[in-house]
Formats: C-alpha cells, structure tokens, sequence
C-alpha cells in the first residue's frame, strides 16, 4: 500500500476550522487506499508565545527547558487533528517525536535526527491509516525532549519520507517555487520541477519557501518533494534529481535580497593579517557578512563586502576602529543597495549565462556594484531602485 | 537530606509574575539544605481552554487523544518554572510525569497511578536541588501519557510523598481547612489538625479543599500533608493521623450545600419493583441523587431524595412517568433546601452528638426535612434561609 509523508505548517493549522478542513481533505485521501503519515508544526503563532513566555523570565533560558516548553505547541496540533480525524472515523493516531522513533544529537534547540526507529512506524501503519507526527522534535539519549531549529518541521516530515516512502509533500501558504518574487516580478512563474541544487542556492540566497538543510536531507535520501499551497488545486512544485531531465534551462530563478549594505575599502596593506584583522572586528560585533570580493594589486588589496542594513551601527564602530589601526584606508559605503541573485542548475555546463547577464545590465543601462559568483548561481550587488528593472530583464532574456 | 513534597495549583502558578514569586520563595528553601520536589498544575485556566479547542471539533474527543492534549498544560508550566529556578541558580530540572517515572493504569481520561519507579527520582536528587514535576499525568503500559483525572495533581503530590518523604506541602488559594466555610459563617476557624477520615467525610460532603482519592492515598501510604495559602505566612491544616491526639473533639466541621431539590413520595407500593423503578428512570436521565432516606409503614414505601436544583426539568420528567405508572402515589418537592453536614471523627465513640444536634435544631426552631448519617457525619437538609443561623448555632454549640 502507497505511504505519502504530508506536512502543514503553523499558518495552514492555526485555527480549528483549519484543522477541521485539513482532515476533511485528509479524509478523501485515505478513501483512495493512502495510508498517510502527517507531519505538522504548532498552530500559528503559538511557538512565538511560548517563546515570550520563557524570555519574560529571563533572556538566557536553560535551553533543555525551552525545548520541552516549545515542543507542546506541536503535541497540541497533533492531538487536535487526531481527534478531528477520529470523529469522522478515519483510523488515526498521534505520535510525539519519541514515540514516532526520531532519535536526536547535538545540542537543545538545534538538534539534529540521528535515526528513525521505522519498525514503529511501521507497526502502527499496519493498524492506522493516518499517523499524525509532531514535527520539530525528537528524543536524545539522555531522554529529553530536543527541538529541531530553523525549518524543523520540514526536515521532520523529509527525515519521515527518507525511511517509509521517498515522497514528501509539503503545504504551506505559498503555491510552490517561483522564478523570482512574485511580489517584485507580477508575472513571476511557478516553476514545475527545480533541482535538489537549484533548491538549495535559493534557499541559501534567499527564497523562503524551505531550508536548505530539508533540501540537502531530500537530497541525501533521494527524497522527491512536492510544495504546494494548502487546500488548493493550484498545483506546485516539485523538488527533486532533474538531472535526468532532456532538457535544461540555464537560469531558473531571479532572488531579491533589498536593505543591503555595501562597503569597499581600498588600500588595505597586502598581508596576512590585514583582512583577517578586519573580519575578525566584525565577528566580534556579530555582523553577519553575505557577499566577499577581493582583489590584490601593487601591495595592496581591495575589498568588497555586504551586510544587513540594520547592523550599521555595529559595522560603523568596527570601521571606525579599524581606521585608527590603519589610517590610510579609504571606505566608501553604499546603503540604497539590494543584491540580485540568478540561479540555474544549467550554468554548470551552458557557457556565456554571465556575459549574457553582463550585456543585459549594459543594455538597460544599470550599474552593478559587485559580483559573486558559485557554481550555479551569480549574485550582483544594484541599486535599490533598479531591481525592478534588473528582474524585468533578466526574466524576459532567460524566458522566466 | 530532607526530602519535601510541595505541590501548586494552577491558580498559584496563572501568570510569569506568579511563576517569578514561587521561584524567589523555592530559593530560599534550598538555601535551608532541603532537597525539593515541586509539583505543579497548569497555569490557571489552561486546561479548560484546552478542552475547549477539542469541544469545538467533536462533542466526544477520543479520549487518547484527549489526555495527549491536556497533558500539554503542565509541561508548559514545569518547562517555565525549572528556566526561572535555573535563572537564579538554583539546580533545577524539570519532569514529564514519564520521566519522573509515574506509570499509570486504567482508561485514559481517568487513570490510576500504579507504581512510581523512584530510583529514577533518587538518582535526578542527587544531581539537582529541585524536580519539577508535571502533575496530573503519568504514562501507561502503551507509552501514552495519562491524566488522572479531577484532583489529578494533589494525587501526583500524594504519591510522590509516600516513595520519598511521608510529608507533602499543597499549596492553593484557601488558608487550610476551616470548621466551615467562611463565607457563611464568618467566624469559622481553621483547624490546625484534620484526620484522614474526617477529611475525606468533609471532601464526600462538598468540601473544595482537596479530592478525597489525594487523602484516601494519604492515609494509605501515612502521608502527612500541610494544606496552606501559597507564599502566605498564615499557617495551614496539616491532614495527619490524629488518632494518637490526647484528646478529641466529638464535631470538627459543618460543611454546606445549597441549591438542593428534595423530594418525598408516599404510597409506593412496598414491592421490590417499586423504589428501583423510580431510581433507574432517574438514572437514565443522569439525575445525581445524594441523601436517600427510606422508611416504610404498613405495605407501603415513603421515600425522600435530594438532588441539585439544576437537574429539576429531568427529574420532572421521571417523576411525571412515574405518575403514569403508579397514580397512586404522592410527591412533595421543596426547591430551596440545603444539606447542612455536621463531621467529626469523635462521633465513632462519642454518644449523644445527634441528639444535641436535634436539640439545636429545636431550640433555635428550624425545621428539618431528611436526615441521614455516616459513621462520622450527619446530614439534614433545611431551608436556604436557615443555613446561617444553623451554622451559627451548631458552631457555639460544639465550640468550633
């Protein structure tokens, strides 16, 4: 019999009537001989609350505690639907993360699954038709409660897919993965198929819509995942190996980043010690640094970097410091700037997407400021007001 | 080093405020060289907004499912308790029912606790200062969580006590065990002493102060339980066995119930059919039938019950069968009863309490309308309008 892993996030159960309409829909799908296996996060904002709760005591909470006060918004969502789902007479059941096997390492609140006891699993697919898991928590050897971070119920419902079913699908409040922004781009398209790759650049750029550890997990365990809006018919996306497709576009996504900082700095002297010395004045003030350039001439090394517009004032104290050290630097910031990123699986092998993209900035006549590049994607750093532009473009050169 | 049992209600524990007092309060506690094991209920009305979310998608949430849901409202407690002990530095960690080793028996929803594996609780003892323990929940042979039902937390506290240390502090919003209650009768006193059996007497006849299922293990295991306000300097009852006290009182409590519906037929026929027929047309109808009193006089039957005023449209309805099937009989009501109880364990010996009690009644001319006993209380049920001076008079009768 098929087994399908199915995740809702906070947003699609934040009310009963959601979870109502959830099981509804759950319940046609068991009519078609499914058994399923639901994984879902806590309802709405409760995770937030929780997390008020703990810091209006204090800001540094014992993080063995705050993962067993934040793991009970998810034990609420799993025995509401499970309730939900019996009261129709679907054959349902909840399950903790301990009781559906998912043993966890690492430390509190970012703890990683170290294995699926699926003989559990397999056990109550035999007497269930749904299971309903909580997802964002295990079990760890000492027997606590640990959470998973950032995209935890995702990887919950991936690690699920990895050992019953290599088929995921995930329904949050967007209709899959779009070409670039929708909100930017209005005639921005959903794409049908995206790489594990692909997936991953965007997540790392920027996109929302999952975290790159769930992608890199479906990777991993060949895991396909669908996502999709919940309760639509709209259709989505699929997240999975392209590799056997017949053919590849070079580009398939445009991602905006705005309210970025640039800074360049020349003349720093060429040694070891010159930039290390300058990261390491950011480091210590917790400046999140995005995109690094660098360039050597004559003895001397020019640099480019990024960070969040919002950490001015703790990149102007390191700045500052910095040119007491070494006064013949010279810094030029720029705070109107956002970083336009293209991805596509196909620029491994397609040669000429960066010229293609160079001429198509000359031709609309918009300055870039710099450049990074990875394997499959290329990032600039423009002026704010001209991403709109920059999209438009890009997306009508590589028929996004 | 000593081991001391303390247990908080929801109400003690409803808000971070609250939560920030017990914590300063536990401190200094530790800071004496005792060992601590706290148990706590959910903050304030969480379990019934719990209930509520389940009510709103089925009148009969299965009941699994239920007790998964429930139990959420106490580990959101002990998780945010364990973060303020901890803030302070104060060793502390907190326990699911599970990991504090409570296993249960029975069905969900109202389950039994049937044995505490304590060396788990001896070796977290050696390690930490203060166990939170989530109360009201255990975990059956399944490996589902229970709950134990009404009283469910003073039970957990019970329990603990009677593996660890014979002793165990209930902390809740009343100042102990008075001689009535004081909204009544505004001289009541507390009593610093209170038996078992009195007391579960006084729990069966209404009192609010504890379940009597918490006091019958009290008295099983001998717990010695101190009843008192949270973070009050007031004083409290200690529930004890006082068998050994050099002298008793015949009377310790009054306890009062309004709002009860009596009623008294006449003529039943004196055939064993006859009274059953009655009680089991009340029972289909779940009309909760209190006092019975019976007596009977040449072949036929009169019979009086009380039941709460709230329940009339059924039992009117059983009564008007009744009349159909038996027209010879003749009905009584009284709407504005009270059951007025007077308890004391001195009455297993001491003679002549039931007479003085008919005495006070006569002297002060108010009429009573059915009486009944037990081996240590006595039950009339009066008018409302002569509950204050009957508690009046019964009190400075028997100097309570």
């Amino acid at each position: 019999m098929m087994t399908t892993v199915l995740k809702f996030g906070g947003s699609s159960v934040a009310t009963i009537e959601q979870i109502q309409a959830i099981s509804d829909y759950l319940q046609t799908r068991v009519a078609t001989g499914e058994k399923l296996v639901v994984v879902v996060s806590a309802m709405g904002k409760t995770t937030d609350s929780l997390l008020s709760l703990a810091k209006q005591i204090t800001d540094r909470p014992m993080i063995r505690e705050l993962d067993r006060l934040l793991a009970v918004g998810e034990e609420q969502t799993i025995s509401l639907l499970s309730i939900a789902l019996n009261s129709r007479g679907v054959p349902a059941i909840s399950l903790t993360g301990q009781q559906a096997g998912i043993d966890t390492m690492g430390i509190h609140t970012k703890s990683k699954i170290k294995a699926i006891r699926k003989e559990v699993l397999h056990e109550k697919l035999r007497q269930y038709d749904v299971l309903i898991v909580a997802g964002f928590q295990g079990v760890n050897e000492a027997g606590d409660v640990t959470t998973l971070g950032r995209g935890g119920s995702d990887t919950t419902a991936v690690a699920l897919a990895a050992v019953l079913s290599q088929r995921c699908e995930i329904y949050t409040d967007v209709a899959g993965v779009y070409t670039t922004d929708p909100r930017i781009h209005p005639t921005a398209k959903r794409l049908d198929t995206v790489s594990y790759d692909e997936m991953m650049e965007m997540s790392a750029l920027g996109s929302k819509v999952m975290e790159m550890r769930s992608v890199e997990l479906a990777k991993k365990y060949d895991v396909n995942i669908f996502v999709g809006k919940t309760l639509s018919s709209e259709g989505g996306t699929w997240i999975m190996d392209t590799t056997q497709a017949m053919e590849q576009k070079a580009v398939t996504s445009v991602s905006v980043v705005k309210n970025v900082l640039s800074v360049s700095i020349k003349h720093i002297p060429h040694t070891a010690a010159g930039v290390a010395d300058i990261f390491e004045r950011l480091s210590e003030r917790h400046v999140n640094i995005d995109m690094i350039s660098q360039t050597a001439f004559d003895g001397e090394v020019f640099l480019s970097f990024t960070c969040p517009l919002d950490e001015e004032a703790f990149l102007e104290e390191a700045l500052a410091e910095l040119t007491a050290t070494l006064p013949q630097i010279k810094i030029d910031r720029h705070t109107e700037h956002a970083k336009i990123s293209v991805v596509g699986i196909g620029m491994r092998d397609a040669t000429g997407v960066a010229s293609e993209l160079f001429a198509t900035f000359r031709e609309m006549g918009i300055p870039f400021y710099q450049v990074t590049t990875s394997e499959i994607s290329i990032s600039y750093t423009i002026q704010e007001q001209d991403v709109e532009a920059a999209v438009a473009a890009i997306a009508a050169r590589f028929h996004l």
